[in-house]
């Protein structure tokens, strides 16, 4: 919708699956580190989360495509107004086929959950399916608009491209570095919904930034630059916070792994050393 | 030919080979996972399949070309006209360009079938390289026409270059995934065709779609959209019948093996849950 | 420089390079293949050949950097013209950078082949470099050109493009089916050039193609795919040809051998029957 | 700054940066090659200069960010001058982004080096993000300059995006001849700079080059590819003046072990000779 509330809402869908995601694979990575040394009951509990993941989702998606249907002004699911002859709220439909898309995320992945013949890795090519389906209604989404307002969709639509290359490529060849790295897009294209939301419908009632003016878009621009670094920032962040967790409660539950664990990293280093 | 002919035949081709292919695909897949358990006579027949498949693209190809030239208005088979001194049909020629390429597949199919130290793989090579051209040559296809009618191009250039770039990951690193997931763009490739010509040339012979409208355009954006769904869907309906069917044949020819395949999958599951 | 002359120069050179690379590549492969069998005293020669190659790269590029310097209305090695306060002759300068980047190709040739410590792919890396080089001078260098001028050079970029990036990838994992690939493109670059001399510069001293006709640059857009495919055909039908000469050399020199790899592989054959 | 000084910093900055990272990435090969031969204090020397490494990254970015921050005409950390009612000074906060970025590398190599479990390709990983920040902000920095500025901007923004490329390449599959290629390209982004400067702002107090002479851009793509052959050959030196380097010190302080690694290739040659 054309409203703060419409960028607020994928915005905020977005950041949420971002941190989910990130912790998650944080998550992931430490168990696997230390699967060795003490054992948690994580694989099948991995398991069961997908599910759960899978739900919520498809949940998100819902509740987007609703709001965008039933909103005062929305097209109440008729695409063509036979009595007047045009089409009906197109951007509406443009945003549910989106959401629809990220809907089938949460249907692979109840479908790999429950059938385990399926290759895990489906929901992420999904996933990298969805965005660039997403870049794609952007790219034809802005059509007589103003130039500020031009710009900002533009910066999201490279924000969404090079989030479904990195996921594809984390399809490809996963990995730790590069599934955070894609965490980090996610995080960045929420703040940059939001962003987008206060620029053009601000909260004061205002109006919308001034389009024509150079400066604001020059301002965008490295704003653009500075979400990226505080999004980079709160992954950094998060892995720390997550291996500190793990690593303490590992100490608490067997502290003689942690110490076999420990010697044998001081060895790995002062082999190292020679 | 520009008429609704001239593009629900290449539709139809494209539809029928990405049936086909997936079907292959998928059965290639499973027997290999079944492999273990009942010896179907697969891999020989597989290679005769491969004869049949190039005499079939190759008839194809012949059939699209035939259907361009000696079409009322077609060029029959003469590049210039030197009475009048101009070029003849080029529009007919363009596409008999690109069946041709797609006719170089079939030959290649056969050639690899006779010489078998030929690698496998340069069938699918051709195939990428086929669509690289069909994109090419949809590229500088469209001077002069109208917006709505570039657009549909556009995104039928679109689908067509994603085809080209996935066969040639997948000539790179085989995989069930990208197989799939190139056949589920023949399919898109080949509806899209087939609303091409719906919307240019309208079967009720009324005109075709408003071509300055530009809610015409949303409109078919999403539409393009839809069409990549249900080619997704097709392929994931295809892929569970085929694997149900290839199941329920095994059961009955070798049941003891199945009993055994499932025993061992259980150990699996219940080695991964703890 | 712009006449007929000048084009058929580097596109002979670039045929030249692809013949002999393609049958390079194809003795390389089949003395892989056969090497069990029988021991041709190949990798010796095969290095001596790389010498030999630097020094005709060297010499090609310096044939061409002379041509372009000292024709008629050349610049003579002098790049500004101090006295009237003008660069002299720009276009002749960019071709000599083009050259002396194929050059440095052979420089890098004799160096691998006097410091056996360099990695053998070198020059590979520095071939696809010359490309790219090559395609950012084309790309700056039909300012203010007509139509079917810059058509024709757009194409010949696409090529160059196509052919830095293929050879890149065969840098990064060396395989008889890209590098057969590259040859082939080497051809087709070559051929293209032939064909922008006969349509900017006819032979028969008329005019240049009418710039301004589109069915001409239709016509030029499937002319360029028939070149493609006769590229093609021409790196088959080498392969062909090459891997026929050296079967039945093998046959003469050493009968035993073939005959058992005849067996080895009919045995293969009738393994894969089951 | 839109002055010499501010092209000719960042220019030394990356000549300086690619000078020692091409001289180290050549030390750690050839350590790795004579590994076995004589044993370097090498891994843990490495390990030490990665912090100084970041101590000089970190001490550059601050060295750039206060120069443009504080130099006269510079907006004094204030981002919106309420008084007037308008953005300060943005061309200057773009450069400090950039600068920032940078700093970020310096950062995630200190953090690397206390905190040894964190994968040690990431600093690289950071480095081509600032690259690509870098060519995000140059692209939207040259809006309303005339034709020259904004063409030797878009060369330059080639080389930022080449480099990031080239880094993330190296990134992923870790290899001498991609680490020596993008040292290569800092070279010659840091040329590149200082011919900007040379170009926009000449030394004799003179005005810029003719903006509308298209003779200059037309010389100014053959320099940038003169600075490309320039950058490529300096590395060539560096490398054999390194290895020569590491050669001698090998021979005066373990000259049996050479004796032997001698002995060892030429055994290696001449069984390739066979």
């Amino acid at each position: 919708m054309g409203s703060f509330i419409g960028h607020a809402l994928p915005g905020s869908f977005f950041y949420f699956m971002g941190l989910w995601w990130s912790t998650k694979y944080i998550l992931k990575y430490d168990c696997k580190k230390y699967k060795r040394s003490c054992y948690f009951n994580s694989k099948s509990s991995f398991y069961r989360l997908e599910l759960l993941e899978g739900i919520i989702i498809i949940s998100m998606a819902l509740i987007g495509i609703t709001a965008e249907q039933f909103f005062p002004g929305g097209p109440y699911l008729t695409l063509y107004d036979y009595k007047e002859g045009h089409w009906k709220q197109l951007k509406m439909w443009h945003h549910c086929t989106m959401y629809f898309f990220f809907g089938l995320v949460g249907v692979t992945n109840i479908l790999c959950h429950i059938y385990r013949s399926l290759p895990g890795s489906l929901p992420k090519l999904m996933l990298s399916n969805a965005f660039f389906v997403e870049a794609l209604i952007f790219h034809n989404h802005t059509h007589g608009q103003d130039m500020l307002d031009i710009y900002v969709h533009q910066l999201l639509l490279l924000v969404i491209l090079v989030t479904g290359v990195l996921i594809f490529i984390d399809f490809m060849r996963s990995n730790i570095i590069f599934a955070l790295l894609h965490t980090s897009f996610l995080l960045f294209q929420g703040s940059w919904f939001w962003q987008i939301g206060f620029v053009l419908y601000p909260l004061n009632g205002g109006p919308a930034w001034e389009s024509t003016d150079h400066n604001n878009m020059m301002f965008l621009t490295i704003c653009f630059c500075w979400h990226y670094a505080v999004s980079l920032t709160v992954i950094g962040l998060n892995f720390a916070f997550v291996t500190w967790l793990v690593k303490s409660k590992l100490k608490r539950f067997c502290p003689t792994e942690v110490e076999l664990l420990k010697n044998t990293e001081q060895e790995q280093e002062s082999e190292e050393e020679m």
